[in-house]
């Protein structure tokens, strides 16, 4: 039997991290890192290697990160754990003791039980280098391409599509793509911006089934409808990888994810759980949530790590930040929406601002950005903002997020001490997470009066 | 003699933010703003008059945000104020009463007492658009132009004026450009850039005076050397406008501007002074301190506009955060360096993270980036960081500007919830504000064991 004092199983980001962390705060422990893939790809590049990276080998995770810090690579799969014995068994049949822990098994995309699901030509995003090449060759015989689920994966995937020349058309459920991130008038815009783009949109709509006889022809609407479709790719979300933790009898959480308290420790004190496989709860409400991401699962990631053999450090929940990009048009959103403000109780005052993100708007490169921050009447403290603009955004988002994580009220996001320049962000007359803020604090001073 | 509510006088950023959130705060006040300019230039912006915008009338704060606004514009000239009458006059022989004044006079380039300096050909950085049209004209004919002042004013017209074609060399008093604002690394690097793109650069040099008949032809050096020069251009600092206020018999404070309480008031309590004439704290110690900056202005400018009627947004000293360009490299700083942290008592402890700005690194336009953070190790708490980058570089220093004005810890840095995206950020396994953060936290462990 192989021994080891950390056992990591899952390559992808957060099992990467799990491992650099461990390594920094755990200087003489023997790190081993298990995964089935023999090269790892960059999980939120994977839209990107078709129209922007041109191919898979472009955008792969490092084995070197692992090397460098003194971390043992084992490419094989994890079949069973015995947490009793502290023991994992792998499918090529080794047996490996440890004295930590975590898994960081991620996430598979949903199969939607629908008939021709298993048609030649159904792709999802699988996080497999093979896979996503043979979706790159298909898509150069593609013209009509159907994407189901227009969320952030689905109209990134979509925008790179279109950039490889597909006739690309997405169908989504709700009355509006991105929904589940954004209030509507965001969702608007960025139908808008993929239509601008050749993107067609059919909202409010159904997939009933994929129709072909070997290989995807098209796909049947719930409006009786056909759709000609040469590939049908479907992103309507994830599910955690569980199965081992689940048949080694660990607590199980309302998501379908590992349970794990707020130092990432399963019902096991010596199992951590990290990433996508790992139950999650809302930073705002204590409450599980279905928040899936990459910049969660390292956060996740490094708070294990440190935890291994000393609790220290908290997870406060999760905000959830994101960002995309449609053309050279850029969004984002952390918190909480307006709509999602009010279902969950709260009475939101909005505060709304534009203004070029350059200043003045005659500097090169000048986007028209757009801020909208939600605040809690009874608190003052900001819940959420949503942004869109250029190639700073996301920046921009993530600005909003550290208020956020802080509580910031509206009196401190009036008094933000932001830096500007001409070439590189708003102006200080009109910085619009400062102007949105007033714009809330004057509505708030009305309701107060 | 005629009236008004609210009277501002200087019309530049802090002149105008002042009467726009005057008007948003107290909807039925008479505000009236008095300046001496026909058009107002973006002070930040004129550095880009000459390379990038083109000329100074695509860089004007268009007065059409002071109309939308119901705010009465003035062109004159204030010449005394009687605090005790709540009048001022002006230079073109108009007395007004005013019920609340701020003073947003702003800051004059500093005139070394050097020999020469008056001749023809000799420039400072005045926000006054004929002065800076003779200054291009000239720039035309100009094959040397030496740029006394190494801080980001000068660094940034010598950028512009390279874009030009001058042969453009930067004599600096100090060891180093920048040296006031970054740490010694941050500041070689800025040189090196700035060598790159073919400004000369003398440290450690003062210049003993200006050589000429009527223009500029040279400056001599305190080693003896004498530097040809078509154009001599001052950037050594500001004065703030106090004339008004002095005479007024208004306190003025340490650093030579007008005194003010938290609340921006001086030491009359219906005169407000706000922007470069207005003495400034520091956020760090509370100590006065001589930070001049655009986006500082507009800050005190929205603090006094809430507080004209009613006592309520405090300033709690100024943080300052700062960005700049030199070409497609950008840099940026906020709070207290390390150096600054040791003169001010502090044990710093530093952390440092480099990753591109982008992942995968093969995204297009993808810059390498370094974040230098500087910690306090009695309590934990960020004091102030150091970025450079690509175009995101300002908005970074922006995500610092608000952990350093909530006073985050090491720990919430490191649980710091941003989003990331390809196009738009760093890896989430290696963003490198939270790897900075989890190099500093390292150093306090091992500094505590």
């Amino acid at each position: 039997m192989d021994k080891t004092d950390v056992l990591i199983v899952g390559g992808s980001a957060s099992g990467v991290v799990t491992a650099l962390t461990a390594r920094r705060y755990h200087k003489g422990a023997q790190i081993t890192l298990i995964r089935r893939e023999k090269q790892v790809l960059v999980p939120c590049g994977i839209p990107y290697i078709f129209g922007t990276i041109g191919s898979p080998e472009r955008n792969l995770i490092p084995d070197t990160l692992l090397s460098k810090n003194d971390v043992d690579l084992i490419i094989d799969e994890v079949n069973s754990l015995e947490p009793a014995k502290k023991t994992i068994t792998t499918l090529g049949g080794t047996t490996f003791r440890y004295e930590k822990l975590v898994l960081a098994t991620g996430s598979t995309p949903i199969v939607p039980p629908i008939l021709g699901v298993e048609l030649k030509n159904v792709f999802m995003p699988k996080k497999d280098i093979d896979y996503l090449k043979a979706l790159s060759k298909a898509l150069e015989d593609a013209n009509d391409v159907v994407i189901v689920g227009g969320g952030l994966v689905g109209i990134e995937f979509a925008d790179e599509f279109r950039k490889k020349g597909s006739n690309v058309t997405i169908v989504e459920l709700l009355p509006h793509c991105l929904q589940l991130v954004f209030d509507e008038e965001f969702c608007s815009l960025a139908e808008k911006k993929l239509s601008e783009r050749g993107v067609k949109i059919r909202t409010n709509t159904r997939i009933e089934g994929i129709v072909g006889r070997e290989e995807a022809e098209g796909v049947r609407l719930n409006t009786g409808e056909e759709l000609r479709a040469d590939i049908v790719f479907i992103a309507i979300g994830v599910m955690p990888n569980i199965r081992i933790a689940q048949e080694a009898g660990l607590r199980i959480g309302p998501h379908k994810a590992v349970w794990v308290d707020e130092y990432q420790r399963t019902s096991d004190e010596n199992v951590f759980a990290v990433g996508d496989c790992a139950e999650k709860k809302s930073f705002f409400t204590g409450n599980p949530v279905a928040l899936r991401l990459a910049s969660i699962a390292t956060r996740e990631a490094r708070i294990a790590a440190e935890n291994l053999y000393r609790l220290n450090r908290r997870n406060e929940g999760a905000i959830g930040a994101f960002s995309t990009v449609i053309g050279d048009f850029s969004m984002g959103a952390v918190g909480l929406t307006e709509k999602m403000a009010r279902d969950f109780k709260y009475e939101p005052v909005v505060g709304v601002a534009m203004a070029p993100d350059k200043h003045p708007a005659s500097m090169p490169n000048t986007s028209e950005m757009k801020v909208k921050l939600v605040f809690d009447k009874a608190t003052g403290q900001i819940l959420g903002g949503q942004v869109y603009g250029g190639l700073t955004t996301g920046e921009v988002v993530n600005i909003l997020a550290s208020m956020i994580q802080k509580r910031m009220t509206v009196d401190e996001v009036l008094n933000f001490q932001m830096g500007t320049h001409p070439a590189l962000t708003a102006s200080p007359i009109s910085y619009p997470i400062v102007s949105a803020a007033e714009d809330a604090k004057s509505k708030l001073i009305m309701a107060g009066s």
